[in-house]
């Protein structure tokens, strides 16, 4: 009885493609295969015997309660650890501004159905994370898309832009998912300004702030628009909703990550995530609290930072030594991905399939356009967080030989 | 900057009420109080033992796959087991059509997402499941509530509602919450014969079904409907959508539950979870499949059985030996809840009043009706899965003096 159904399905399924990546996780699932593509952190730095013990303190201490169902707001002390964490970057929220959420990707389907009607624009960075585009679309949203360069988005081509009145700006401000790329502090500023000045509210996606690998950290456009509207209140928020998560510090397969927002903004996301999943896993919650109270956070956090900036540095060398000069790609200071430019007209697509054949993947750039893949489609992503050094360095070997072939057809033509 | 964000909430956030329920659980926290309100399993079942083996054994064999991203769909392993275990109620499905979510209350979600565009109507039991109507109210949903009685939902009045063309039926087949009442064998039949007339697709939400403490289990709506369909050849399925769940089973906490639906449906589901929260905790499926394996489900069932099953004839005596005669209630052969019914005129709201100053609480009925709560207010919700049975004696006196208080101010008037 499919056309039973088809002929049933709400006009909001259309516009939601299967995700490029999720498709690619299938594929490269091949034990053959050095994967770029997927954002996968490294399983070897998992916190495997401290997720053991705190299950262990978890089920033999609280039971009752952690496999209950919860609160939707989230377990308190959870909510309370993460705004003294975040205190530390000059956010200033009590556990009152915190919903836990299940993953980051919750947050941004959250944010989709408190804030987007059909036909919505959403002003995003070109490139732009993916999950978000999946997310809004099934809200019927519209981009408003504006370059980034090394120094992340472009605002300077922000004012006409933000005079057309989006519904809020979507910004991910350190180490960019796919570009890698961070918005500078002039830049953060600026930004905030034609915001106040236009009344648009900003979506600040934070996933991997805390993966820095050089330099100092920026100032959180949350704090900067605090500052802005010199409501220095104690605790009082903004324009801003701001999102992080566990699953790059702690681990992905827990579903944890959390948003921080103005009270009533909170309250309505509460309403709205309650219809959505009740709450997140009680259970995931406590062991998380467990697993990352007594500074354990920090001291992993570290370890993460060493090891990845070993593989960022290890493809950065890779890429010198084999790509061919006509390629570029950009730096990134923290984060999981850099992004490869290759000249105009080349095929991205194509290059995957030559690239599958080297035993070796990549995500093409055509998935993290909002309007027009085409754009993409001479962008890569490279996930440097996934594997060891040394599959680093023959993954990018066997890459560039694919590259090359792409280059060398593209001349023929 | 409240007033900014007011101006941009989305159309979709009206009609979500706080839930009645939720606003109970924090109230009922007080020691003091007896509360027959929320929804809540009996955490003196939960199978915290097994629960901590499980821990150790998936972080020990499989750590790093657990705490990593997972697939949308859900774990594998925990997919089949899943479509073995609804094969003994009639329920021929394979992993393929089992899709893994946060609870129903995601289920519930995604239903909505697929299917229901502002302004559709949905045919649904009055009284019925809360948390259904706030799921299906963000997507701008309006109903045709059909009556129950003791034998479920009143099909005789389903005909001219049915012509009138819903999108879709949802229905509570099994000790529906918040009646505790039960389809009838006879009125399944009529339901499938009467939506297959009119084409109109069920979801059928059966997350009791398996706690029934007397008579035989009776056929799910989802194996009716196939055999009317004549399409039995191995695996199809048809016109129904079945939804069930751990939470009732194994622990709420977990925030694990499942869809039955045919492949291509499913792979719509899949789409709408991906952009929703890309999957349910893997942790939590390695965990809730190592805990339910080798039998420990089924063996664990019949423990909880058999605690409820005293639970509720503790409440039925009790309500017998305190109530007056002019109030009635359901006599549930399985879940969670029963549901009172009062003299026209009474106003459950203000009793829920004098009961919680009698330190006792339940769920005014007027939260359960989708269009007009008015038709609620002579009923009230009890849950008896969570008090022990002389809790429950003592909270269902004190209840008594509230509803003759209330009773007495009724004549009065």
């Amino acid at each position: 009885m499919s056309t039973l159904w088809n002929s049933r399905y709400a006009q909001r399924t259309l516009g939601v493609k299967s995700s490029a990546i999720r498709e690619l996780l299938k594929v490269t699932q091949r034990p053959e295969i050095i994967s770029f593509g997927g954002g996968l952190p490294a399983p070897d730095v998992f916190p495997v015997q401290r997720f053991e013990e705190a299950c262990h303190k978890v089920l033999s201490e609280h039971g009752a309660q952690a496999l209950q169902y919860g609160t939707t707001e989230g377990y308190e002390p959870l909510r309370e650890m993460i705004a003294r964490n975040i205190a530390r970057y000059g956010i200033r929220a009590k556990a009152d501004n915190v919903l836990i959420t299940a993953g980051s990707q919750q947050a941004l389907d959250l944010i989709g159905k408190l804030l987007i009607n059909r036909g919505d624009r959403i002003l995003c960075e070109a490139p732009t994370y993916l999950g978000a585009l999946q997310a809004f679309n099934v809200y019927g949203a519209q981009y408003v898309p504006i370059p980034v360069d090394e120094d992340g988005m472009r605002t300077e081509q922000l004012d006409s832009s933000l005079r057309a009145g989006p519904k809020f700006m979507y910004v991910l401000p350190n180490f960019q998912n796919p570009a890698g790329v961070t918005l500078s502090e002039g830049r953060r500023h600026e930004l905030i300004l034609l915001a106040d000045k236009y009344g648009i509210p900003i979506v600040e996606d934070d996933p991997y702030g805390q993966l820095r690998y050089e330099g100092e950290h920026l100032t959180p456009l949350v704090v900067l628009d605090r500052d802005n509207l010199r409501r220095d209140n104690g605790f009082t928020l903004g324009n801003v909703i701001y999102l992080s998560t566990f699953s790059k510090t702690l681990a992905p397969g827990i579903r944890l990550a959390w948003m921080v927002a103005p009270e009533d903004v909170i309250s309505k996301l509460v309403q709205l995530k309650q219809a959505t999943d009740l709450h997140t896993s009680t259970f995931a919650q406590y062991v998380a609290y467990e697993v990352a109270r007594d500074g354990f956070l920090d001291q992993h956090v570290k370890l993460i930072r060493q090891v990845y900036r070993e593989r960022r540095d290890a493809m950065l060398r890779a890429l010198e030594e084999h790509f061919p000069p006509e390629v570029t790609w950009t730096h990134p200071k923290g984060g999981l991905f850099l992004w490869v430019t290759m000249p105009e007209g080349t095929d991205s697509e194509s290059l995957l399939r030559t690239a599958l054949a080297q035993n070796v993947a990549f995500v093409p750039g055509d998935s993290f356009y909002a309007n027009n893949g085409a754009e993409g489609s001479r962008h890569m992503r490279l996930n440097f967080s996934h594997s060891h050094p040394d599959q680093i360095r023959e993954g990018i070997r066997r890459l560039s030989i694919a590259v090359k072939t792409q280059l060398r057809t593209h001349a023929l033509r």
